[in-house]
């Protein structure tokens, strides 16, 4: 069993300051005080999130640990690439059952090969006996100005997807036996998505200056969506075979895909708004960013002041289409 | 069961604007978007901390939940205090068992009606279901060559303490049974001491520019002030006898109240330095905070490079004790 002190020192302390950014503040002051010093960039302000993962909820008892560290500060990062802001930091608190070290040098591996790829250092911590329970804090830099807000959606905006949706909750259905993969290879690219999500932290750079709206798809296009809509007093038209999915995803059933893709959730994909006048310059940050996006509908108007925000599925054909969908809600059973 | 849009928004987005302080920045973004935004004063960093309360560890399962959100704000604020900075914002994330209504209005009035005392806004957070765990990161702004460091002590240096320390572990005892109050009133005093510690936040911005180095008793004054000696490679000499203690602490036997002020934990009382030739700034200080400090001993440089940060622990007569103390290690039982 190590104390607490040896712990943070042996797996976190001395690997913190090989993910310090090059353009990071001279004065900024890192593990071992009782506050860490960060400061923006100048003229910037910090984009800031948190999130808690939690076993049995978040993960499973028996995750792989470095899969889980990658994914812990993925989840944290992609809020940061939704904002179109910079990574700078991450504080990282959690509490576990026992002080396993090869669980511990698992997961800072994780944790920390995807924080230097972005140049994210960590700042501080906490560590306590309990649940095993992960709480990272994330800090970005961004120009006020080009933050890209939930609230920003406009009337005539496209609504963009990047990459393809479902394939995570698709992994999640296979480990939980709801369904079986076509093929061999698809268990294990649903797998992928589910443990390995990337930030779009280029992506949302990129976006900076073109993008209306933006956040990024945690619990399901349906309703994070909405989410884009009530803080923009929008309505949405949405294609929902436009959607993009994978080749393995498309190996399922119609009713599977629709309901990995529209309602899964832990896609941490972008789904940004921008004008249609902009199609190019979306394609071109997309291209730059080195991932694929796709137009998947339109903003509307609210027709009259009983409308209320809500998006109105269609076909290709553009045929209405009923669904009920739900986002995964962390308070109900999915 | 409430979803967990319902639950942020009726127990604490509708209440975060409320604690927004007057100085704050008026491009702040707060909670419903992918990140917050924030920036510190101009000229100034963010001080930013972070701590994670587990239930069974840091708090009983049946803890007054208004005292819970009192204190698991207090532990955070306390770093702040602890660097001298002015509280500004802070993120909530909680895993909850189930979406009790009573204990989370309960738990959100302790948490706000400190916040608000402070201005410090609530900006972020995340909710979802889990084993009760709490974790809150908190904002402060401090210019950087203000900030109370713990690397800034000097040899000849007092050392000082605010307040009384121990009350809180003695409150802890007489719950756990350990030993008893001497007299009715004094359970009641520990009790308060365990379950509403103050932030020593007008005290922490009265040092700047007057103390050197300083920190917050959280884990007990022999671990905590070894934290100083380490990273100010320093020793220190402490007076037993001199460290302040509250009249119920004085009334439990003498082993009792050493093992409580030295070894004790959760007193959230600032330990700074500061040269002797600004004993009266210190009085000073302290008597605009509102806060009793005093001196307890004295810093002196290591002798030999072969010497270690170490207390050497006297009585008031000068003669030296030989103490076994440790202080709370979260992975190892007390």
């Amino acid at each position: 069993m190590l104390s607490e002190f040896s712990l943070i020192d042996r797996f976190f302390a001395r690997r913190a300051a090989l993910a310090r950014p090059p353009h990071a503040h001279r004065d900024t002051l890192g593990i071992g005080d009782d506050c860490a010093l960060l400061a923006p960039r100048s003229g910037e302000m910090l984009a800031i999130s948190t999130d808690m993962l939690v076993e049995g909820r978040h993960f499973f008892a028996d995750v792989d640990p470095e899969a889980l560290g990658h994914k812990a500060l993925t989840v944290n990062l992609s809020d940061l690439a939704a904002m179109g802001a910079q990574p700078q930091a991450f504080t990282l608190a959690f509490s576990l059952p026992k002080a396993d070290e090869a669980w511990l040098s698992a997961f800072s591996d994780g944790l920390f090969a995807l924080a230097e790829r972005h140049g994210c250092e960590l700042i501080g911590g906490d560590t306590t006996g309990g649940p095993l329970n992960l709480c990272i804090t994330v800090f970005g830099s961004v120009p006020p100005q080009a933050a890209l807000r939930r609230d920003a959606a406009r009337p005539g905006d496209d609504i963009w997807i990047s990459g393809t949706l479902g394939d995570a909750r698709a992994g999640l259905g296979v480990q939980r036996g709801e369904w079986n993969a076509a093929e061999p290879g698809d268990a294990a690219a649903f797998r992928h998505a589910l443990e390995r999500p990337e930030p779009r932290i280029a992506l949302g750079l990129a976006l900076r200056g073109i993008a209306h709206a933006a956040l990024d798809l945690s619990d399901g296009l349906a309703g994070d969506l909405l989410h884009i809509l009530e803080r923009s007093a929008v309505r949405a038209s949405v294609d929902v075979d436009a959607v993009p999915r994978s080749a393995a995803l498309r190996r399922l059933a119609p009713a599977i895909q629709q309901r990995c893709t529209l309602a899964g959730g832990d896609d941490y994909e972008l789904c940004f708004t921008a004008p249609a006048a902009a199609r190019a310059a979306v394609e071109a940050a997309a291209q730059k960013a080195a991932v694929p996006v796709t137009r998947i509908g339109t903003i509307s108007a609210l027709e009259a002041a009983t409308d209320r925000p809500a998006i109105a599925w269609r076909n290709a054909a553009g045929a209405p289409l009923t669904l009920t969908l739900q986002g995964f809600d962390h308070f109900h059973a999915e």
